[in-house]
C-alpha cells in the first residue's frame, strides 16, 4: 500500500518485516536520541557536525509540517523528530543513493508516518508542493558556489558540496515560496558566503531574525552559521552568544554535548 | 593663517597658544594613548567603548588618507593617529558643538597639521571632497533609525543616535563613493542592523571582508558588530574571533585592555 505521496507505509506489520538491507559500503549509525539509527555509506557523504547543530538551533513547535530541502541520507528529519520539534517531515533530495538510504532509515525507526522521503530536484519543488504550504522549512544546503575547484559534478560527494544543481539564491527563493508568510527558515552554512546569504534572504522576503556563528574554539574564525528568518517578518537581527565547539583539544564543550544529547 | 580646508594652523607657535579653552559643562578626558587629551560634554556625548573598538579593529597603513565621517568630537581620528593608523585625517560632522570641541582637541594635542575638522553634512561630502579620493573611510554612524522613539530630533544625543540627517543606506552609498576601489571601509555598527548593513553594503559595492561581533560576556547576545569592507573587492567574509569584553563582573578581558592600552 502507498500513502498519499508515494511512501510505503506497512501498518501493523509483524517486526521482522522492518528489518532493512544493507547495500554494499553501507553501515547502521547509532544517532543516541530514542534509540534512532541511520544508514550511511561513509564512501559517499556522511552526516558532520552542521546537521546536528542545525536541528538543535531549530526552534519549531511540535506540531509543525517541516520540509528539508537536500534531506541527503534523511539524518535531519530524525533528529528534529527524536527530538519532538515538528510532526510532519518531507525531506527532498536530488541524489537516488541517499533518497535510497534515507527510505530505509525511515523503516528502520518505524517513522513511515511522520518522515516522508522524495527524490525531487530543488527547482521542481514549487511544482510538487502547494506554495505557502510548510510551517517551516529547514536546509543544510551545498556550501560551495557552483565550480569552485569542482572535479567530479556527479559525485554524490558534490551535489552534496557544490551548487552544481541550484544556486543559493534559486535554493532561498524556492524555501521562500514553500514557506508559509510568518513561517520559519532555519539553515546552516558558511561564514565566507555571509554576503551571498543576507542578501538572497533579503531578496526573497525571508527576513533574518537570528544567528548563531560557531567557532571550533573561542580563539577561531567562525566557519558554520546558523540563521533562523521568517517570511516576511520584521527586521530585527540578534547575533546570539558564539557557540564554540571545543574547549580544549578533543574535548568538546557543555553545549555541544547537550546538542547531541549524550 | 588657514590651510587649504579652512583650519586654522598654528605654525611653530609657542606652547601656551595651544592652550585651548573650555566652554561650560566641558571636560578633558585622556586617551591613555601618546598622551592624547579629548574634550567632551557629558550633557551631550561622550566617546563610548564602540570608537575604541573600532580603532583597535580598523587595520590602516601608516600612510593612508583617512576620512572620518560622523567624527563627533573627533574621537576616531585622534585614536588612530595615536595607533599610527594613517597619516592624514579628516573627520566630519553636521554638529556644530562637537565639531567646535574636536577643533580644539586637535589644537590640544598639537595635530593640526594630520587631523582636520570640518563641518558638514554627510550629503554634501561627495560636492566637498574629490570622489574615489581616500584611502579609508571609517564610521560610527548613529545606530538607530531615524525616529525609533525619538524625542526630540535636534538634540546633540539624538544626532548622534538616530539617522535624523541621513539614512544608512545614504550613509553607507557616500562612504562608497568617496573612497578609492580597493580602498577600505570600518564601521562599527548595531548587530539588530545586520540585515540593512550587508543590504546596502552590497548595494553600493562595498564587499565585505571582515566581520567581527562583540559580546559583553561569553554567554549573551552580541551588542557590536565591527565591520571592514573593500570597495569592489572579492567577496569572501571571514567572522573572525568573537570579541568578549568582560570576563567577570568589570573585569575586562585581556584583548580589551590591549585595545585600551592600559
Amino acid at each position: 500500500m502507498s500513502n498519499d505521496i508515494g511512501i510505503k507505509a506497512v501498518e501493523e506489520a509483524p517486526e521482522e518485516l522492518y528489518k532493512v538491507e544493507l547495500k554494499a559500503d553501507e553501515r547502521i549509525d547509532e544517532l543516541q536520541r530514542k534509540g534512532y539509527q541511520i544508514i550511511q555509506n561513509p564512501k559517499q557523504f556522511c552526516f558532520g557536525m552542521d546537521a546536528v547543530l542545525l536541528a538543535g538551533f531549530a526552534d519549531i513547535r511540535k506540531e509543525a509540517s517541516v520540509l528539508d530541502m537536500g534531506t541527503g541520507t534523511g539524518i535531519i528529519p530524525l533528529l528534529l523528530e527524536a527530538r519532538e520539534k515538528g510532526s510532519k517531515f518531507i525531506g527532498i533530495d536530488i541524489q537516488e543513493d541517499s533518497i535510497d538510504m534515507a527510505k530505509r532509515s525511515v523503516q528502520l525507526n518505524h517513522l513511515e508516518e511522520k518522515i516522508h522521503i522524495i527524490k525531487a530536484d530543488i527547482k521542481e519543488a514549487t511544482q510538487l508542493f502547494p506554495l505557502s504550504s510548510f510551517d517551516v522549512v529547514v536546509t543544510n544546503p551545498p556550501y560551495m558556489s557552483a565550480h569552485a575547484g569542482l572535479k567530479n559534478p556527479d559525485s554524490a560527494k558534490a551535489i552534496a558540496r557544490h551548487e552544481v544543481h541550484a544556486s543559493l539564491d534559486e535554493w532561498i527563493e524556492v524555501a521562500s515560496r514553500l514557506v508559509k508568510v510568518g513561517g520559519k527558515f532555519f539553515m546552516v552554512h558558511r561564514p565566507h558566503r555571509l554576503t551571498d546569504i543576507m542578501s538572497a534572504l533579503d531578496k526573497h522576503e525571508l527576513t533574518v531574525k537570528r544567528i548563531k556563528m560557531v567557532h571550533p574554539y573561542v580563539d577561531k574564525e567562525a566557519n558554520m552559521v546558523l540563521i533562523e528568518a521568517v517570511r516576511k517578518g520584521k527586521s530585527q537581527v540578534i547575533v546570539e552568544k558564539p557557540l564554540i565547539v571545543y574547549k580544549a583539544l578533543n574535548e568538546y564543550h557543555d553545549e555541544i554535548h547537550d546538542i547531541y544529547g549524550y
